[in-house]
């Protein structure tokens, strides 16, 4: 009998930092149970192609009924959930392996787009009443976080409807800002209490909260 | 016969403020000329479906080859190049209307994204080459300037292959700025220099720009 | 026989906050030791004048050999040594008291401003090698927090010129600045990270590093 | 005769910059007429030391009835109408001759700190008024900018108290700001209205507004 699953992913750290938060987050939460579910947490190499490639083994073996995988948004100041996935990969910087590719799709001839499955205004409201700031974005960028995503959302689609899946950016950790002065950072254990208030809301919540949260711009 | 024909959209003033640059751009170009095209300029409400439907009338009535929409985004620094329009609207404030839908598409069963059709990252660095900061930008948000936007590339897949297409975001002017203590702006002319030689960059431009322009998160 | 001490200081909160991060600092640094040093935490109104006069009681009664006075900075990101205080309140709001004094001195006919006498620069490498983010600043406002910091520099230059003093601005709480979207915020448990090795550096260092630390505007 | 005279320095390009806005606004102003007053503008090296005198020489050259210094402030969104002017030089960076001092004084055993003598409140009224956006700032840095700030104030105070002085902070031209992305920029014609209302408010106004100006921190 398979245990009921929720499954969190992190990534390696890139960009020339020693750290990646959501490593960290993945780490602490790997083997923590919520309810009836079991959190499984695993890593994702910083490498298109790889990453959405580790993320399909990841849900071949575990069949998670909820997928959350999670990134590092450096410079942002709050938790964000992310709405849409989109089928761009553009990279800024090169990944882990050295590639940079630019302006191609992410799964040739897939969709433009795909949007969270994921209650995210009551996640975002769980959060907020756990005290810790998360915003909705409506942009993942267009780097590996996004690729994972999408391809999340892609698998979703087209192999498992039953599992709902979503997408979080997490800021720098403290130790991180230091090294770039004037930014915002966000400590461990406040991220922590923000996904696991995130993810008991989401376990428990059917439909959405029908409030704002979009932005005019 | 139909003279070459470019349009250029802008929107009435909205939350609250006296201006919108947008309006004042469109307004300044309307009648110039751009090597062998006529520049249209018109005005669209910020009203969900009023906008769009406007939207649609002057594609009718001008036919034109390049269609470019702005709108103003107060809060940023520089020009955007919006590369995603979405199927979702989620209204932060009500319209001008009073309207205020949350979580509805834009277009019923349409596709959840579409991308700009037009040289972005061409235009950007012409836009740049001229001494007008400029940005490319993966969220157009979620109001009536995403709306126009996915609007335009939709009527463009449906109905015009040919047109293309693209949507334009604004800082506030500096006549804005000054009720939003903290806040950037940019000179009306700055604008216009920038608008001018996206345009003219456009119009030369067949295949874009292989370079990097995506962002990590 | 008394104790060696030193004396840190926070607010009561403000501006509408049910919180202020200097208060809860200040409880938990209560009946600390460091070293051969007793700290002693103690708590000053949002008032203009009485701050000032609860600050030179706590001097009277406890002479600590060094005091930093600790106070809320709502939209900083980062741990802030202040460097400068003025002669000047210019309060941009109401105290706690209702009262809101504009253009006047704190001191009458003392000098227009003073430096901190902390090893300001040392402290903040001690700051950042234990993780935390700090920066330096050159103001710290015309509210009651540069009134504090005022107060303690001439109380200083008056009356115990052994005393070494200094004043910290703090970011806001995660659970503060939930009510204040997109911006930064600090947990807890990092700021006291931070103040303890500030105070530790402190104590141990006679000369401040010679290394920049100022900005260009 | 002596004409009555309105002094106006601007900085030569620093910073890897190859221009400098002050430089340009005190070209164009450069002769111009203010009522009775003639606008003197004059350039100022980047150079610690240098600067000041260069200023003395202009003081004792024009004896104008009021002189405000411009500077570059590269990342600031408004003009910054300067309240303090510290003591202190700490270079973040080298100066136009390759020194960067580090915690010295300005003047040697001077005050700590001058306050600008302008109407800074009044004059904010009316550049905000002319539209253009107006801060004021209780720190102008601890490089050149504040050193030239300083030796005004202090050149006043010990020579000639009836001229006003104050220094203004300007942002990056659009055309500096498209080397630095994200950041805000002000035309070149914008900042000249703001000049211009301001000096005329200042020429036109003995006692300055009793209006809030300050800030928290």
């Amino acid at each position: 009998m398979n245990e009921r699953c929720v499954l969190v992913t992190g990534f390696a750290p890139f960009a020339g930092e020693a750290r990646n938060p959501s490593f960290e987050i993945v780490r602490r939460l790997d083997g923590e149970r919520l309810g009836a579910h079991r959190i499984v947490g695993a890593f994702l190499p910083v490498v298109f192609g790889a990453a959405a490639a580790g993320l399909e083994g990841l849900l071949d073996t575990h069949r998670p009924e909820l997928a959350l995988a999670i990134g590092q948004a450096g410079g942002r100041d709050s938790l964000s959930l992310e709405r849409v996935a989109i089928n761009l990969v553009d990279a800024r910087i090169a990944d882990n392996s050295g590639m940079q590719p630019i302006d191609v799709e992410v799964v040739r001839g897939a969709p433009s787009a795909y949007f969270a499955s994921l209650p995210l205004k009551a996640m975002r409201a769980a959060m907020l009443a756990a005290g810790v700031p998360t915003t909705l974005s409506l942009s993942a960028g267009s780097f590996v976080c996004n690729e994972v995503f999408y391809a999340l959302c892609h698998l979703r689609a087209t192999r498992d409807a039953r599992m709902r899946s979503g997408f979080l950016h997490v800021p720098w950790l403290p130790e991180q800002a230091v090294d770039h002065p004037g930014q915002p950072s966000m400590a461990l254990e406040t991220m922590l209490t923000g996904v696991r208030a995130g993810l008991a809301c989401a376990l428990a919540t059917v439909d959405d909260l029908h409030v704002p949260g979009g932005s005019t711009h």
